[in-house]
C-alpha cells in the first residue's frame, strides 16, 4: 500500500475561486468586512470531474492508493483580510475536503487548513481543528508558520502564542504539516524560494528554542523534503551538538518529534534524504498537483512522480514499506486505512 | 593547488568590535549620526596572531593554499545605523583585509564588503568596489540581498536599484557572492534559516527575473551549497522549463552566471552538489573558522573541513582540480596566483 502524505486540493470548480474573490472585493471597500460563511455551490459531479481528470487519474497511473488530501496550500492566503474572511474561508475549504472524503473514502483522507490570521490569536484555530477533527473525521492539520505571507513579523512557532494550539493538536493526536501559503513579498517566489526557506526556518524555529521539551507528543512533518535540511544535515547536526548545553534540541532529538516528506523531484535527492535522515523519519508523498506539473525532458518522467524515485532507491523491502505505509499510520494514528 | 573561495575575518582582535560599539552607542544617542571614519589601533602583531592560531593553523593542517577572505559576514550588520554608519564600517573592514593581504599575500586575496544600508542608494557601494578593486586590490565583493536584516523590505536583486553596482561589477571583472549577513528578524537563525534561506531566495531572484540577460557578463557565487538548490534540482529544472517563455531563466541558463561553493558539511550533501551541479559551476570552500566549528562525532573529522569530502568525491583528478583550483580562478581573473 502506498499512501501519498501531501496533496493539495488544486484544481476545484471555479466556483470556489469565484467565493474567494467576492470575499476579497468586500475587503476593498471595507478591511473590517466580517461577512458570513454563505454557501458554495458545487455539484458532486463537479467535484468528481475535477478530481478524476487530475489527482485521481495520477494516483491510478501512479500506483498510489491513499493520498492525505488538504485545501490548496497556496490559496490558505491567511494575510487576507482579517480573522472572519480567514475563518469563512477556511470552514468552506474544509467542507469541500470533507465532502471529498465521503465521495472517495478509500482515496482521500482528509487534511484541513487553519483559519490563521495575521494578530489573531490561534483561538479560532483550535477551534476549526476540533470541528474538524472530532465531528469530520480529519486526520491532521497544515499550520502556516508565516501568516503575515513573507513579512515574517508575528509570533515565532516557538511562542507561547501557540501553546493552546499544540495543546489541542497533542490532545487530539494529530500532527500538523508546517507549510506555508503564497507570499506577497516580492523578494519571496511561493513554491520556489519562500516554500523552501520557510521548511528550514520551521525546523530551525523548533531546533533552537527546544520546543518539544514542552510538548514531547507533538508530531510536526516538515514538506518538500525538509526544506535545505537534509542537504545541510552536517551543518544542523553540527550546530545542534556545539549548542545543546544552550537549551537546543539535537538533531538526534528533532527526530522523536519530526517527519519530512518526499517532494523532491529528481533521483539525487531523493537518494540523499533516505541516506541521511533516519528511514523512520521520512513519509511518502508527491504533492501534486502541484508546484512542477511538467516531464522532465532527460527521463521522460514527470517531475513530481516521486513514487519511481522511492521504488529505485536503495533500501530494503521494508524500509520501501515504512516510507510508503507504515511512518504515516504512525505519524496520523486516526488514519483509518479503508475506512 | 587548493584555492578556498569562501573565508570571513571571524577572529579579528577586539578593537574591531570595540569600535562597533562606539558606533551602535553613537546611534543609540542619535540614529542620525554621522560621525568620522576615525581609526582603529591593531598591531600587525595581533593582525598576525590572530590568523596564525585559527585560519592558517587550519589553512596548514588541511593542506589548503589560498584563501578569498573578506570581512565577517554575520557583522556587515547593514541594518545597523544609517549610510554612514555602514560606509565607515566596511571602510574599516575592508582596510584591515587589504592589510591582511600585504601581511599573507600568499595566503589570502582581499574580497571585500559594501556599504550598504537600508534605503540608501547603491552608489556608495559602487565608489567602495571601487576603491578597493582599483585602489587596494581586491578580487571580489559579497553583496547582501537583504541589508535590512532579515526584514526582505528593500528592493530585489531583479529591481534596477542595483544596476549601478551591476555596471561596476561588470566593467571591473569582478564577482560578487551573494551573502546576507545577522538577522534581527527572531523568526531566523543567522547561520541556519537566514544563511541557507537567502541563498535560495536570491537564486531564485534571477532565475525568476531573467536578470542575466541584462548583465550576460555578471558573475555570482552563491555560498552554503547553493542553500536549498542543488537539492531541489528536479524543482528548479522543472519550474524554469515551464516558465521559460515567462521570461525566467532556465537552470541550464542560470550556469552561465552562477557557481555554488562547497560550504556543505557532510560526504553526501557534496556527493549530491558535485552529482547534479556542473562541475565547472563548483568552486572549493570551506567558510572556516565559521558557522560549526566542531568535530564530527560520528568520523572524528570537522565538520567545516570540506577538502575531505572533495578529495573523497567520485570526480577526476582533472575534475577535482576545477573544484579546487581552475574554476575559482575563471570567475575570478583578478586573483593573481603567489602575487
Amino acid at each position: 500500500m502506498i499512501i501519498d502524505c501531501h496533496g493539495h486540493y488544486t484544481t476545484a470548480p471555479p466556483q470556489l475561486g469565484q467565493y474567494r474573490e467576492a470575499q476579497k472585493a468586500a475587503l476593498r471597500d471595507d478591511p473590517e468586512h466580517v461577512g458570513e460563511k454563505g454557501t458554495i455551490d458545487i455539484s458532486d459531479d463537479e467535484l468528481r470531474d475535477s478530481l478524476e481528470r487530475n489527482q485521481l487519474r495520477l494516483q491510478r497511473e501512479r500506483g498510489l492508493d491513499l493520498t492525505l488530501f488538504s485545501p490548496r496550500a497556496s490559496w490558505m492566503e491567511h494575510h487576507v483580510g482579517n480573522e472572519h474572511t480567514s475563518r469563512f474561508w477556511s470552514e468552506q475549504c474544509n467542507d469541500l475536503i470533507r465532502r471529498i472524503f465521503d465521495l472517495y473514502p478509500e482515496n482521500f483522507s482528509p487534511v484541513c487548513q487553519l483559519p490563521q490570521s495575521p494578530g489573531a490569536s490561534v483561538d479560532s484555530s483550535v477551534r476549526e481543528l476540533r470541528r474538524c477533527v472530532e465531528e469530520m473525521g480529519f486526520v491532521g492539520c497544515n499550520l502556516n508558520p508565516d501568516p503575515s505571507g513573507g513579512s515574517w513579523n508575528g509570533p515565532t512557532l516557538a511562542d507561547r502564542a501557540f501553546w493552546p494550539l499544540y495543546e489541542a493538536l497533542c490532545e487530539l493526536d494529530v500532527p500538523a504539516m508546517i507549510h506555508v501559503s503564497a507570499t506577497c513579498n516580492p523578494h519571496f517566489h511561493t513554491t520556489g524560494s519562500h516554500y523552501l526557506g520557510s521548511d528550514t526556518t520551521a525546523f530551525m524555529q523548533a531546533m533552537t528554542s527546544g520546543l518539544f521539551r514542552d510538548f514531547p507528543a507533538m508530531r510536526w512533518v516538515i514538506p518538500h523534503g525538509g526544506g535545505a535540511v537534509p542537504y545541510h544535515w552536517g551543518r544542523f547536526k553540527g550546530m545542534g551538538e556545539e549548542n545543546a548545553g544552550a537549551g537546543w534540541h539535537t538533531l538526534d532529538e528533532m527526530m522523536a518529534n519530526v517527519w519530512f516528506d518526499t517532494c523532491v523531484y529528481h533521483q539525487p535527492g531523493i537518494d540523499l534524504l533516505l541516506e541521511v535522515v533516519p528511514i523512520e523519519n521520512v513519509l511518502f508523498a508527491s504533492e501534486m498537483v502541484g508546484a512542477v506539473k511538467g516531464v522532465n525532458p532527460d527521463t521522460g518522467e514527470y517531475y513530481d512522480d516521486t513514487r519511481k524515485y522511492v521504488d529505485r532507491a536503495a533500501l530494503s523491502d521494508e524500509q520501501r514499506r515504512q516510507v510508503f505505509e507504515l511512518n504515516v499510520q504512525r505519524v496520523y494514528p486516526r488514519l483509518k486505512i479503508g475506512a
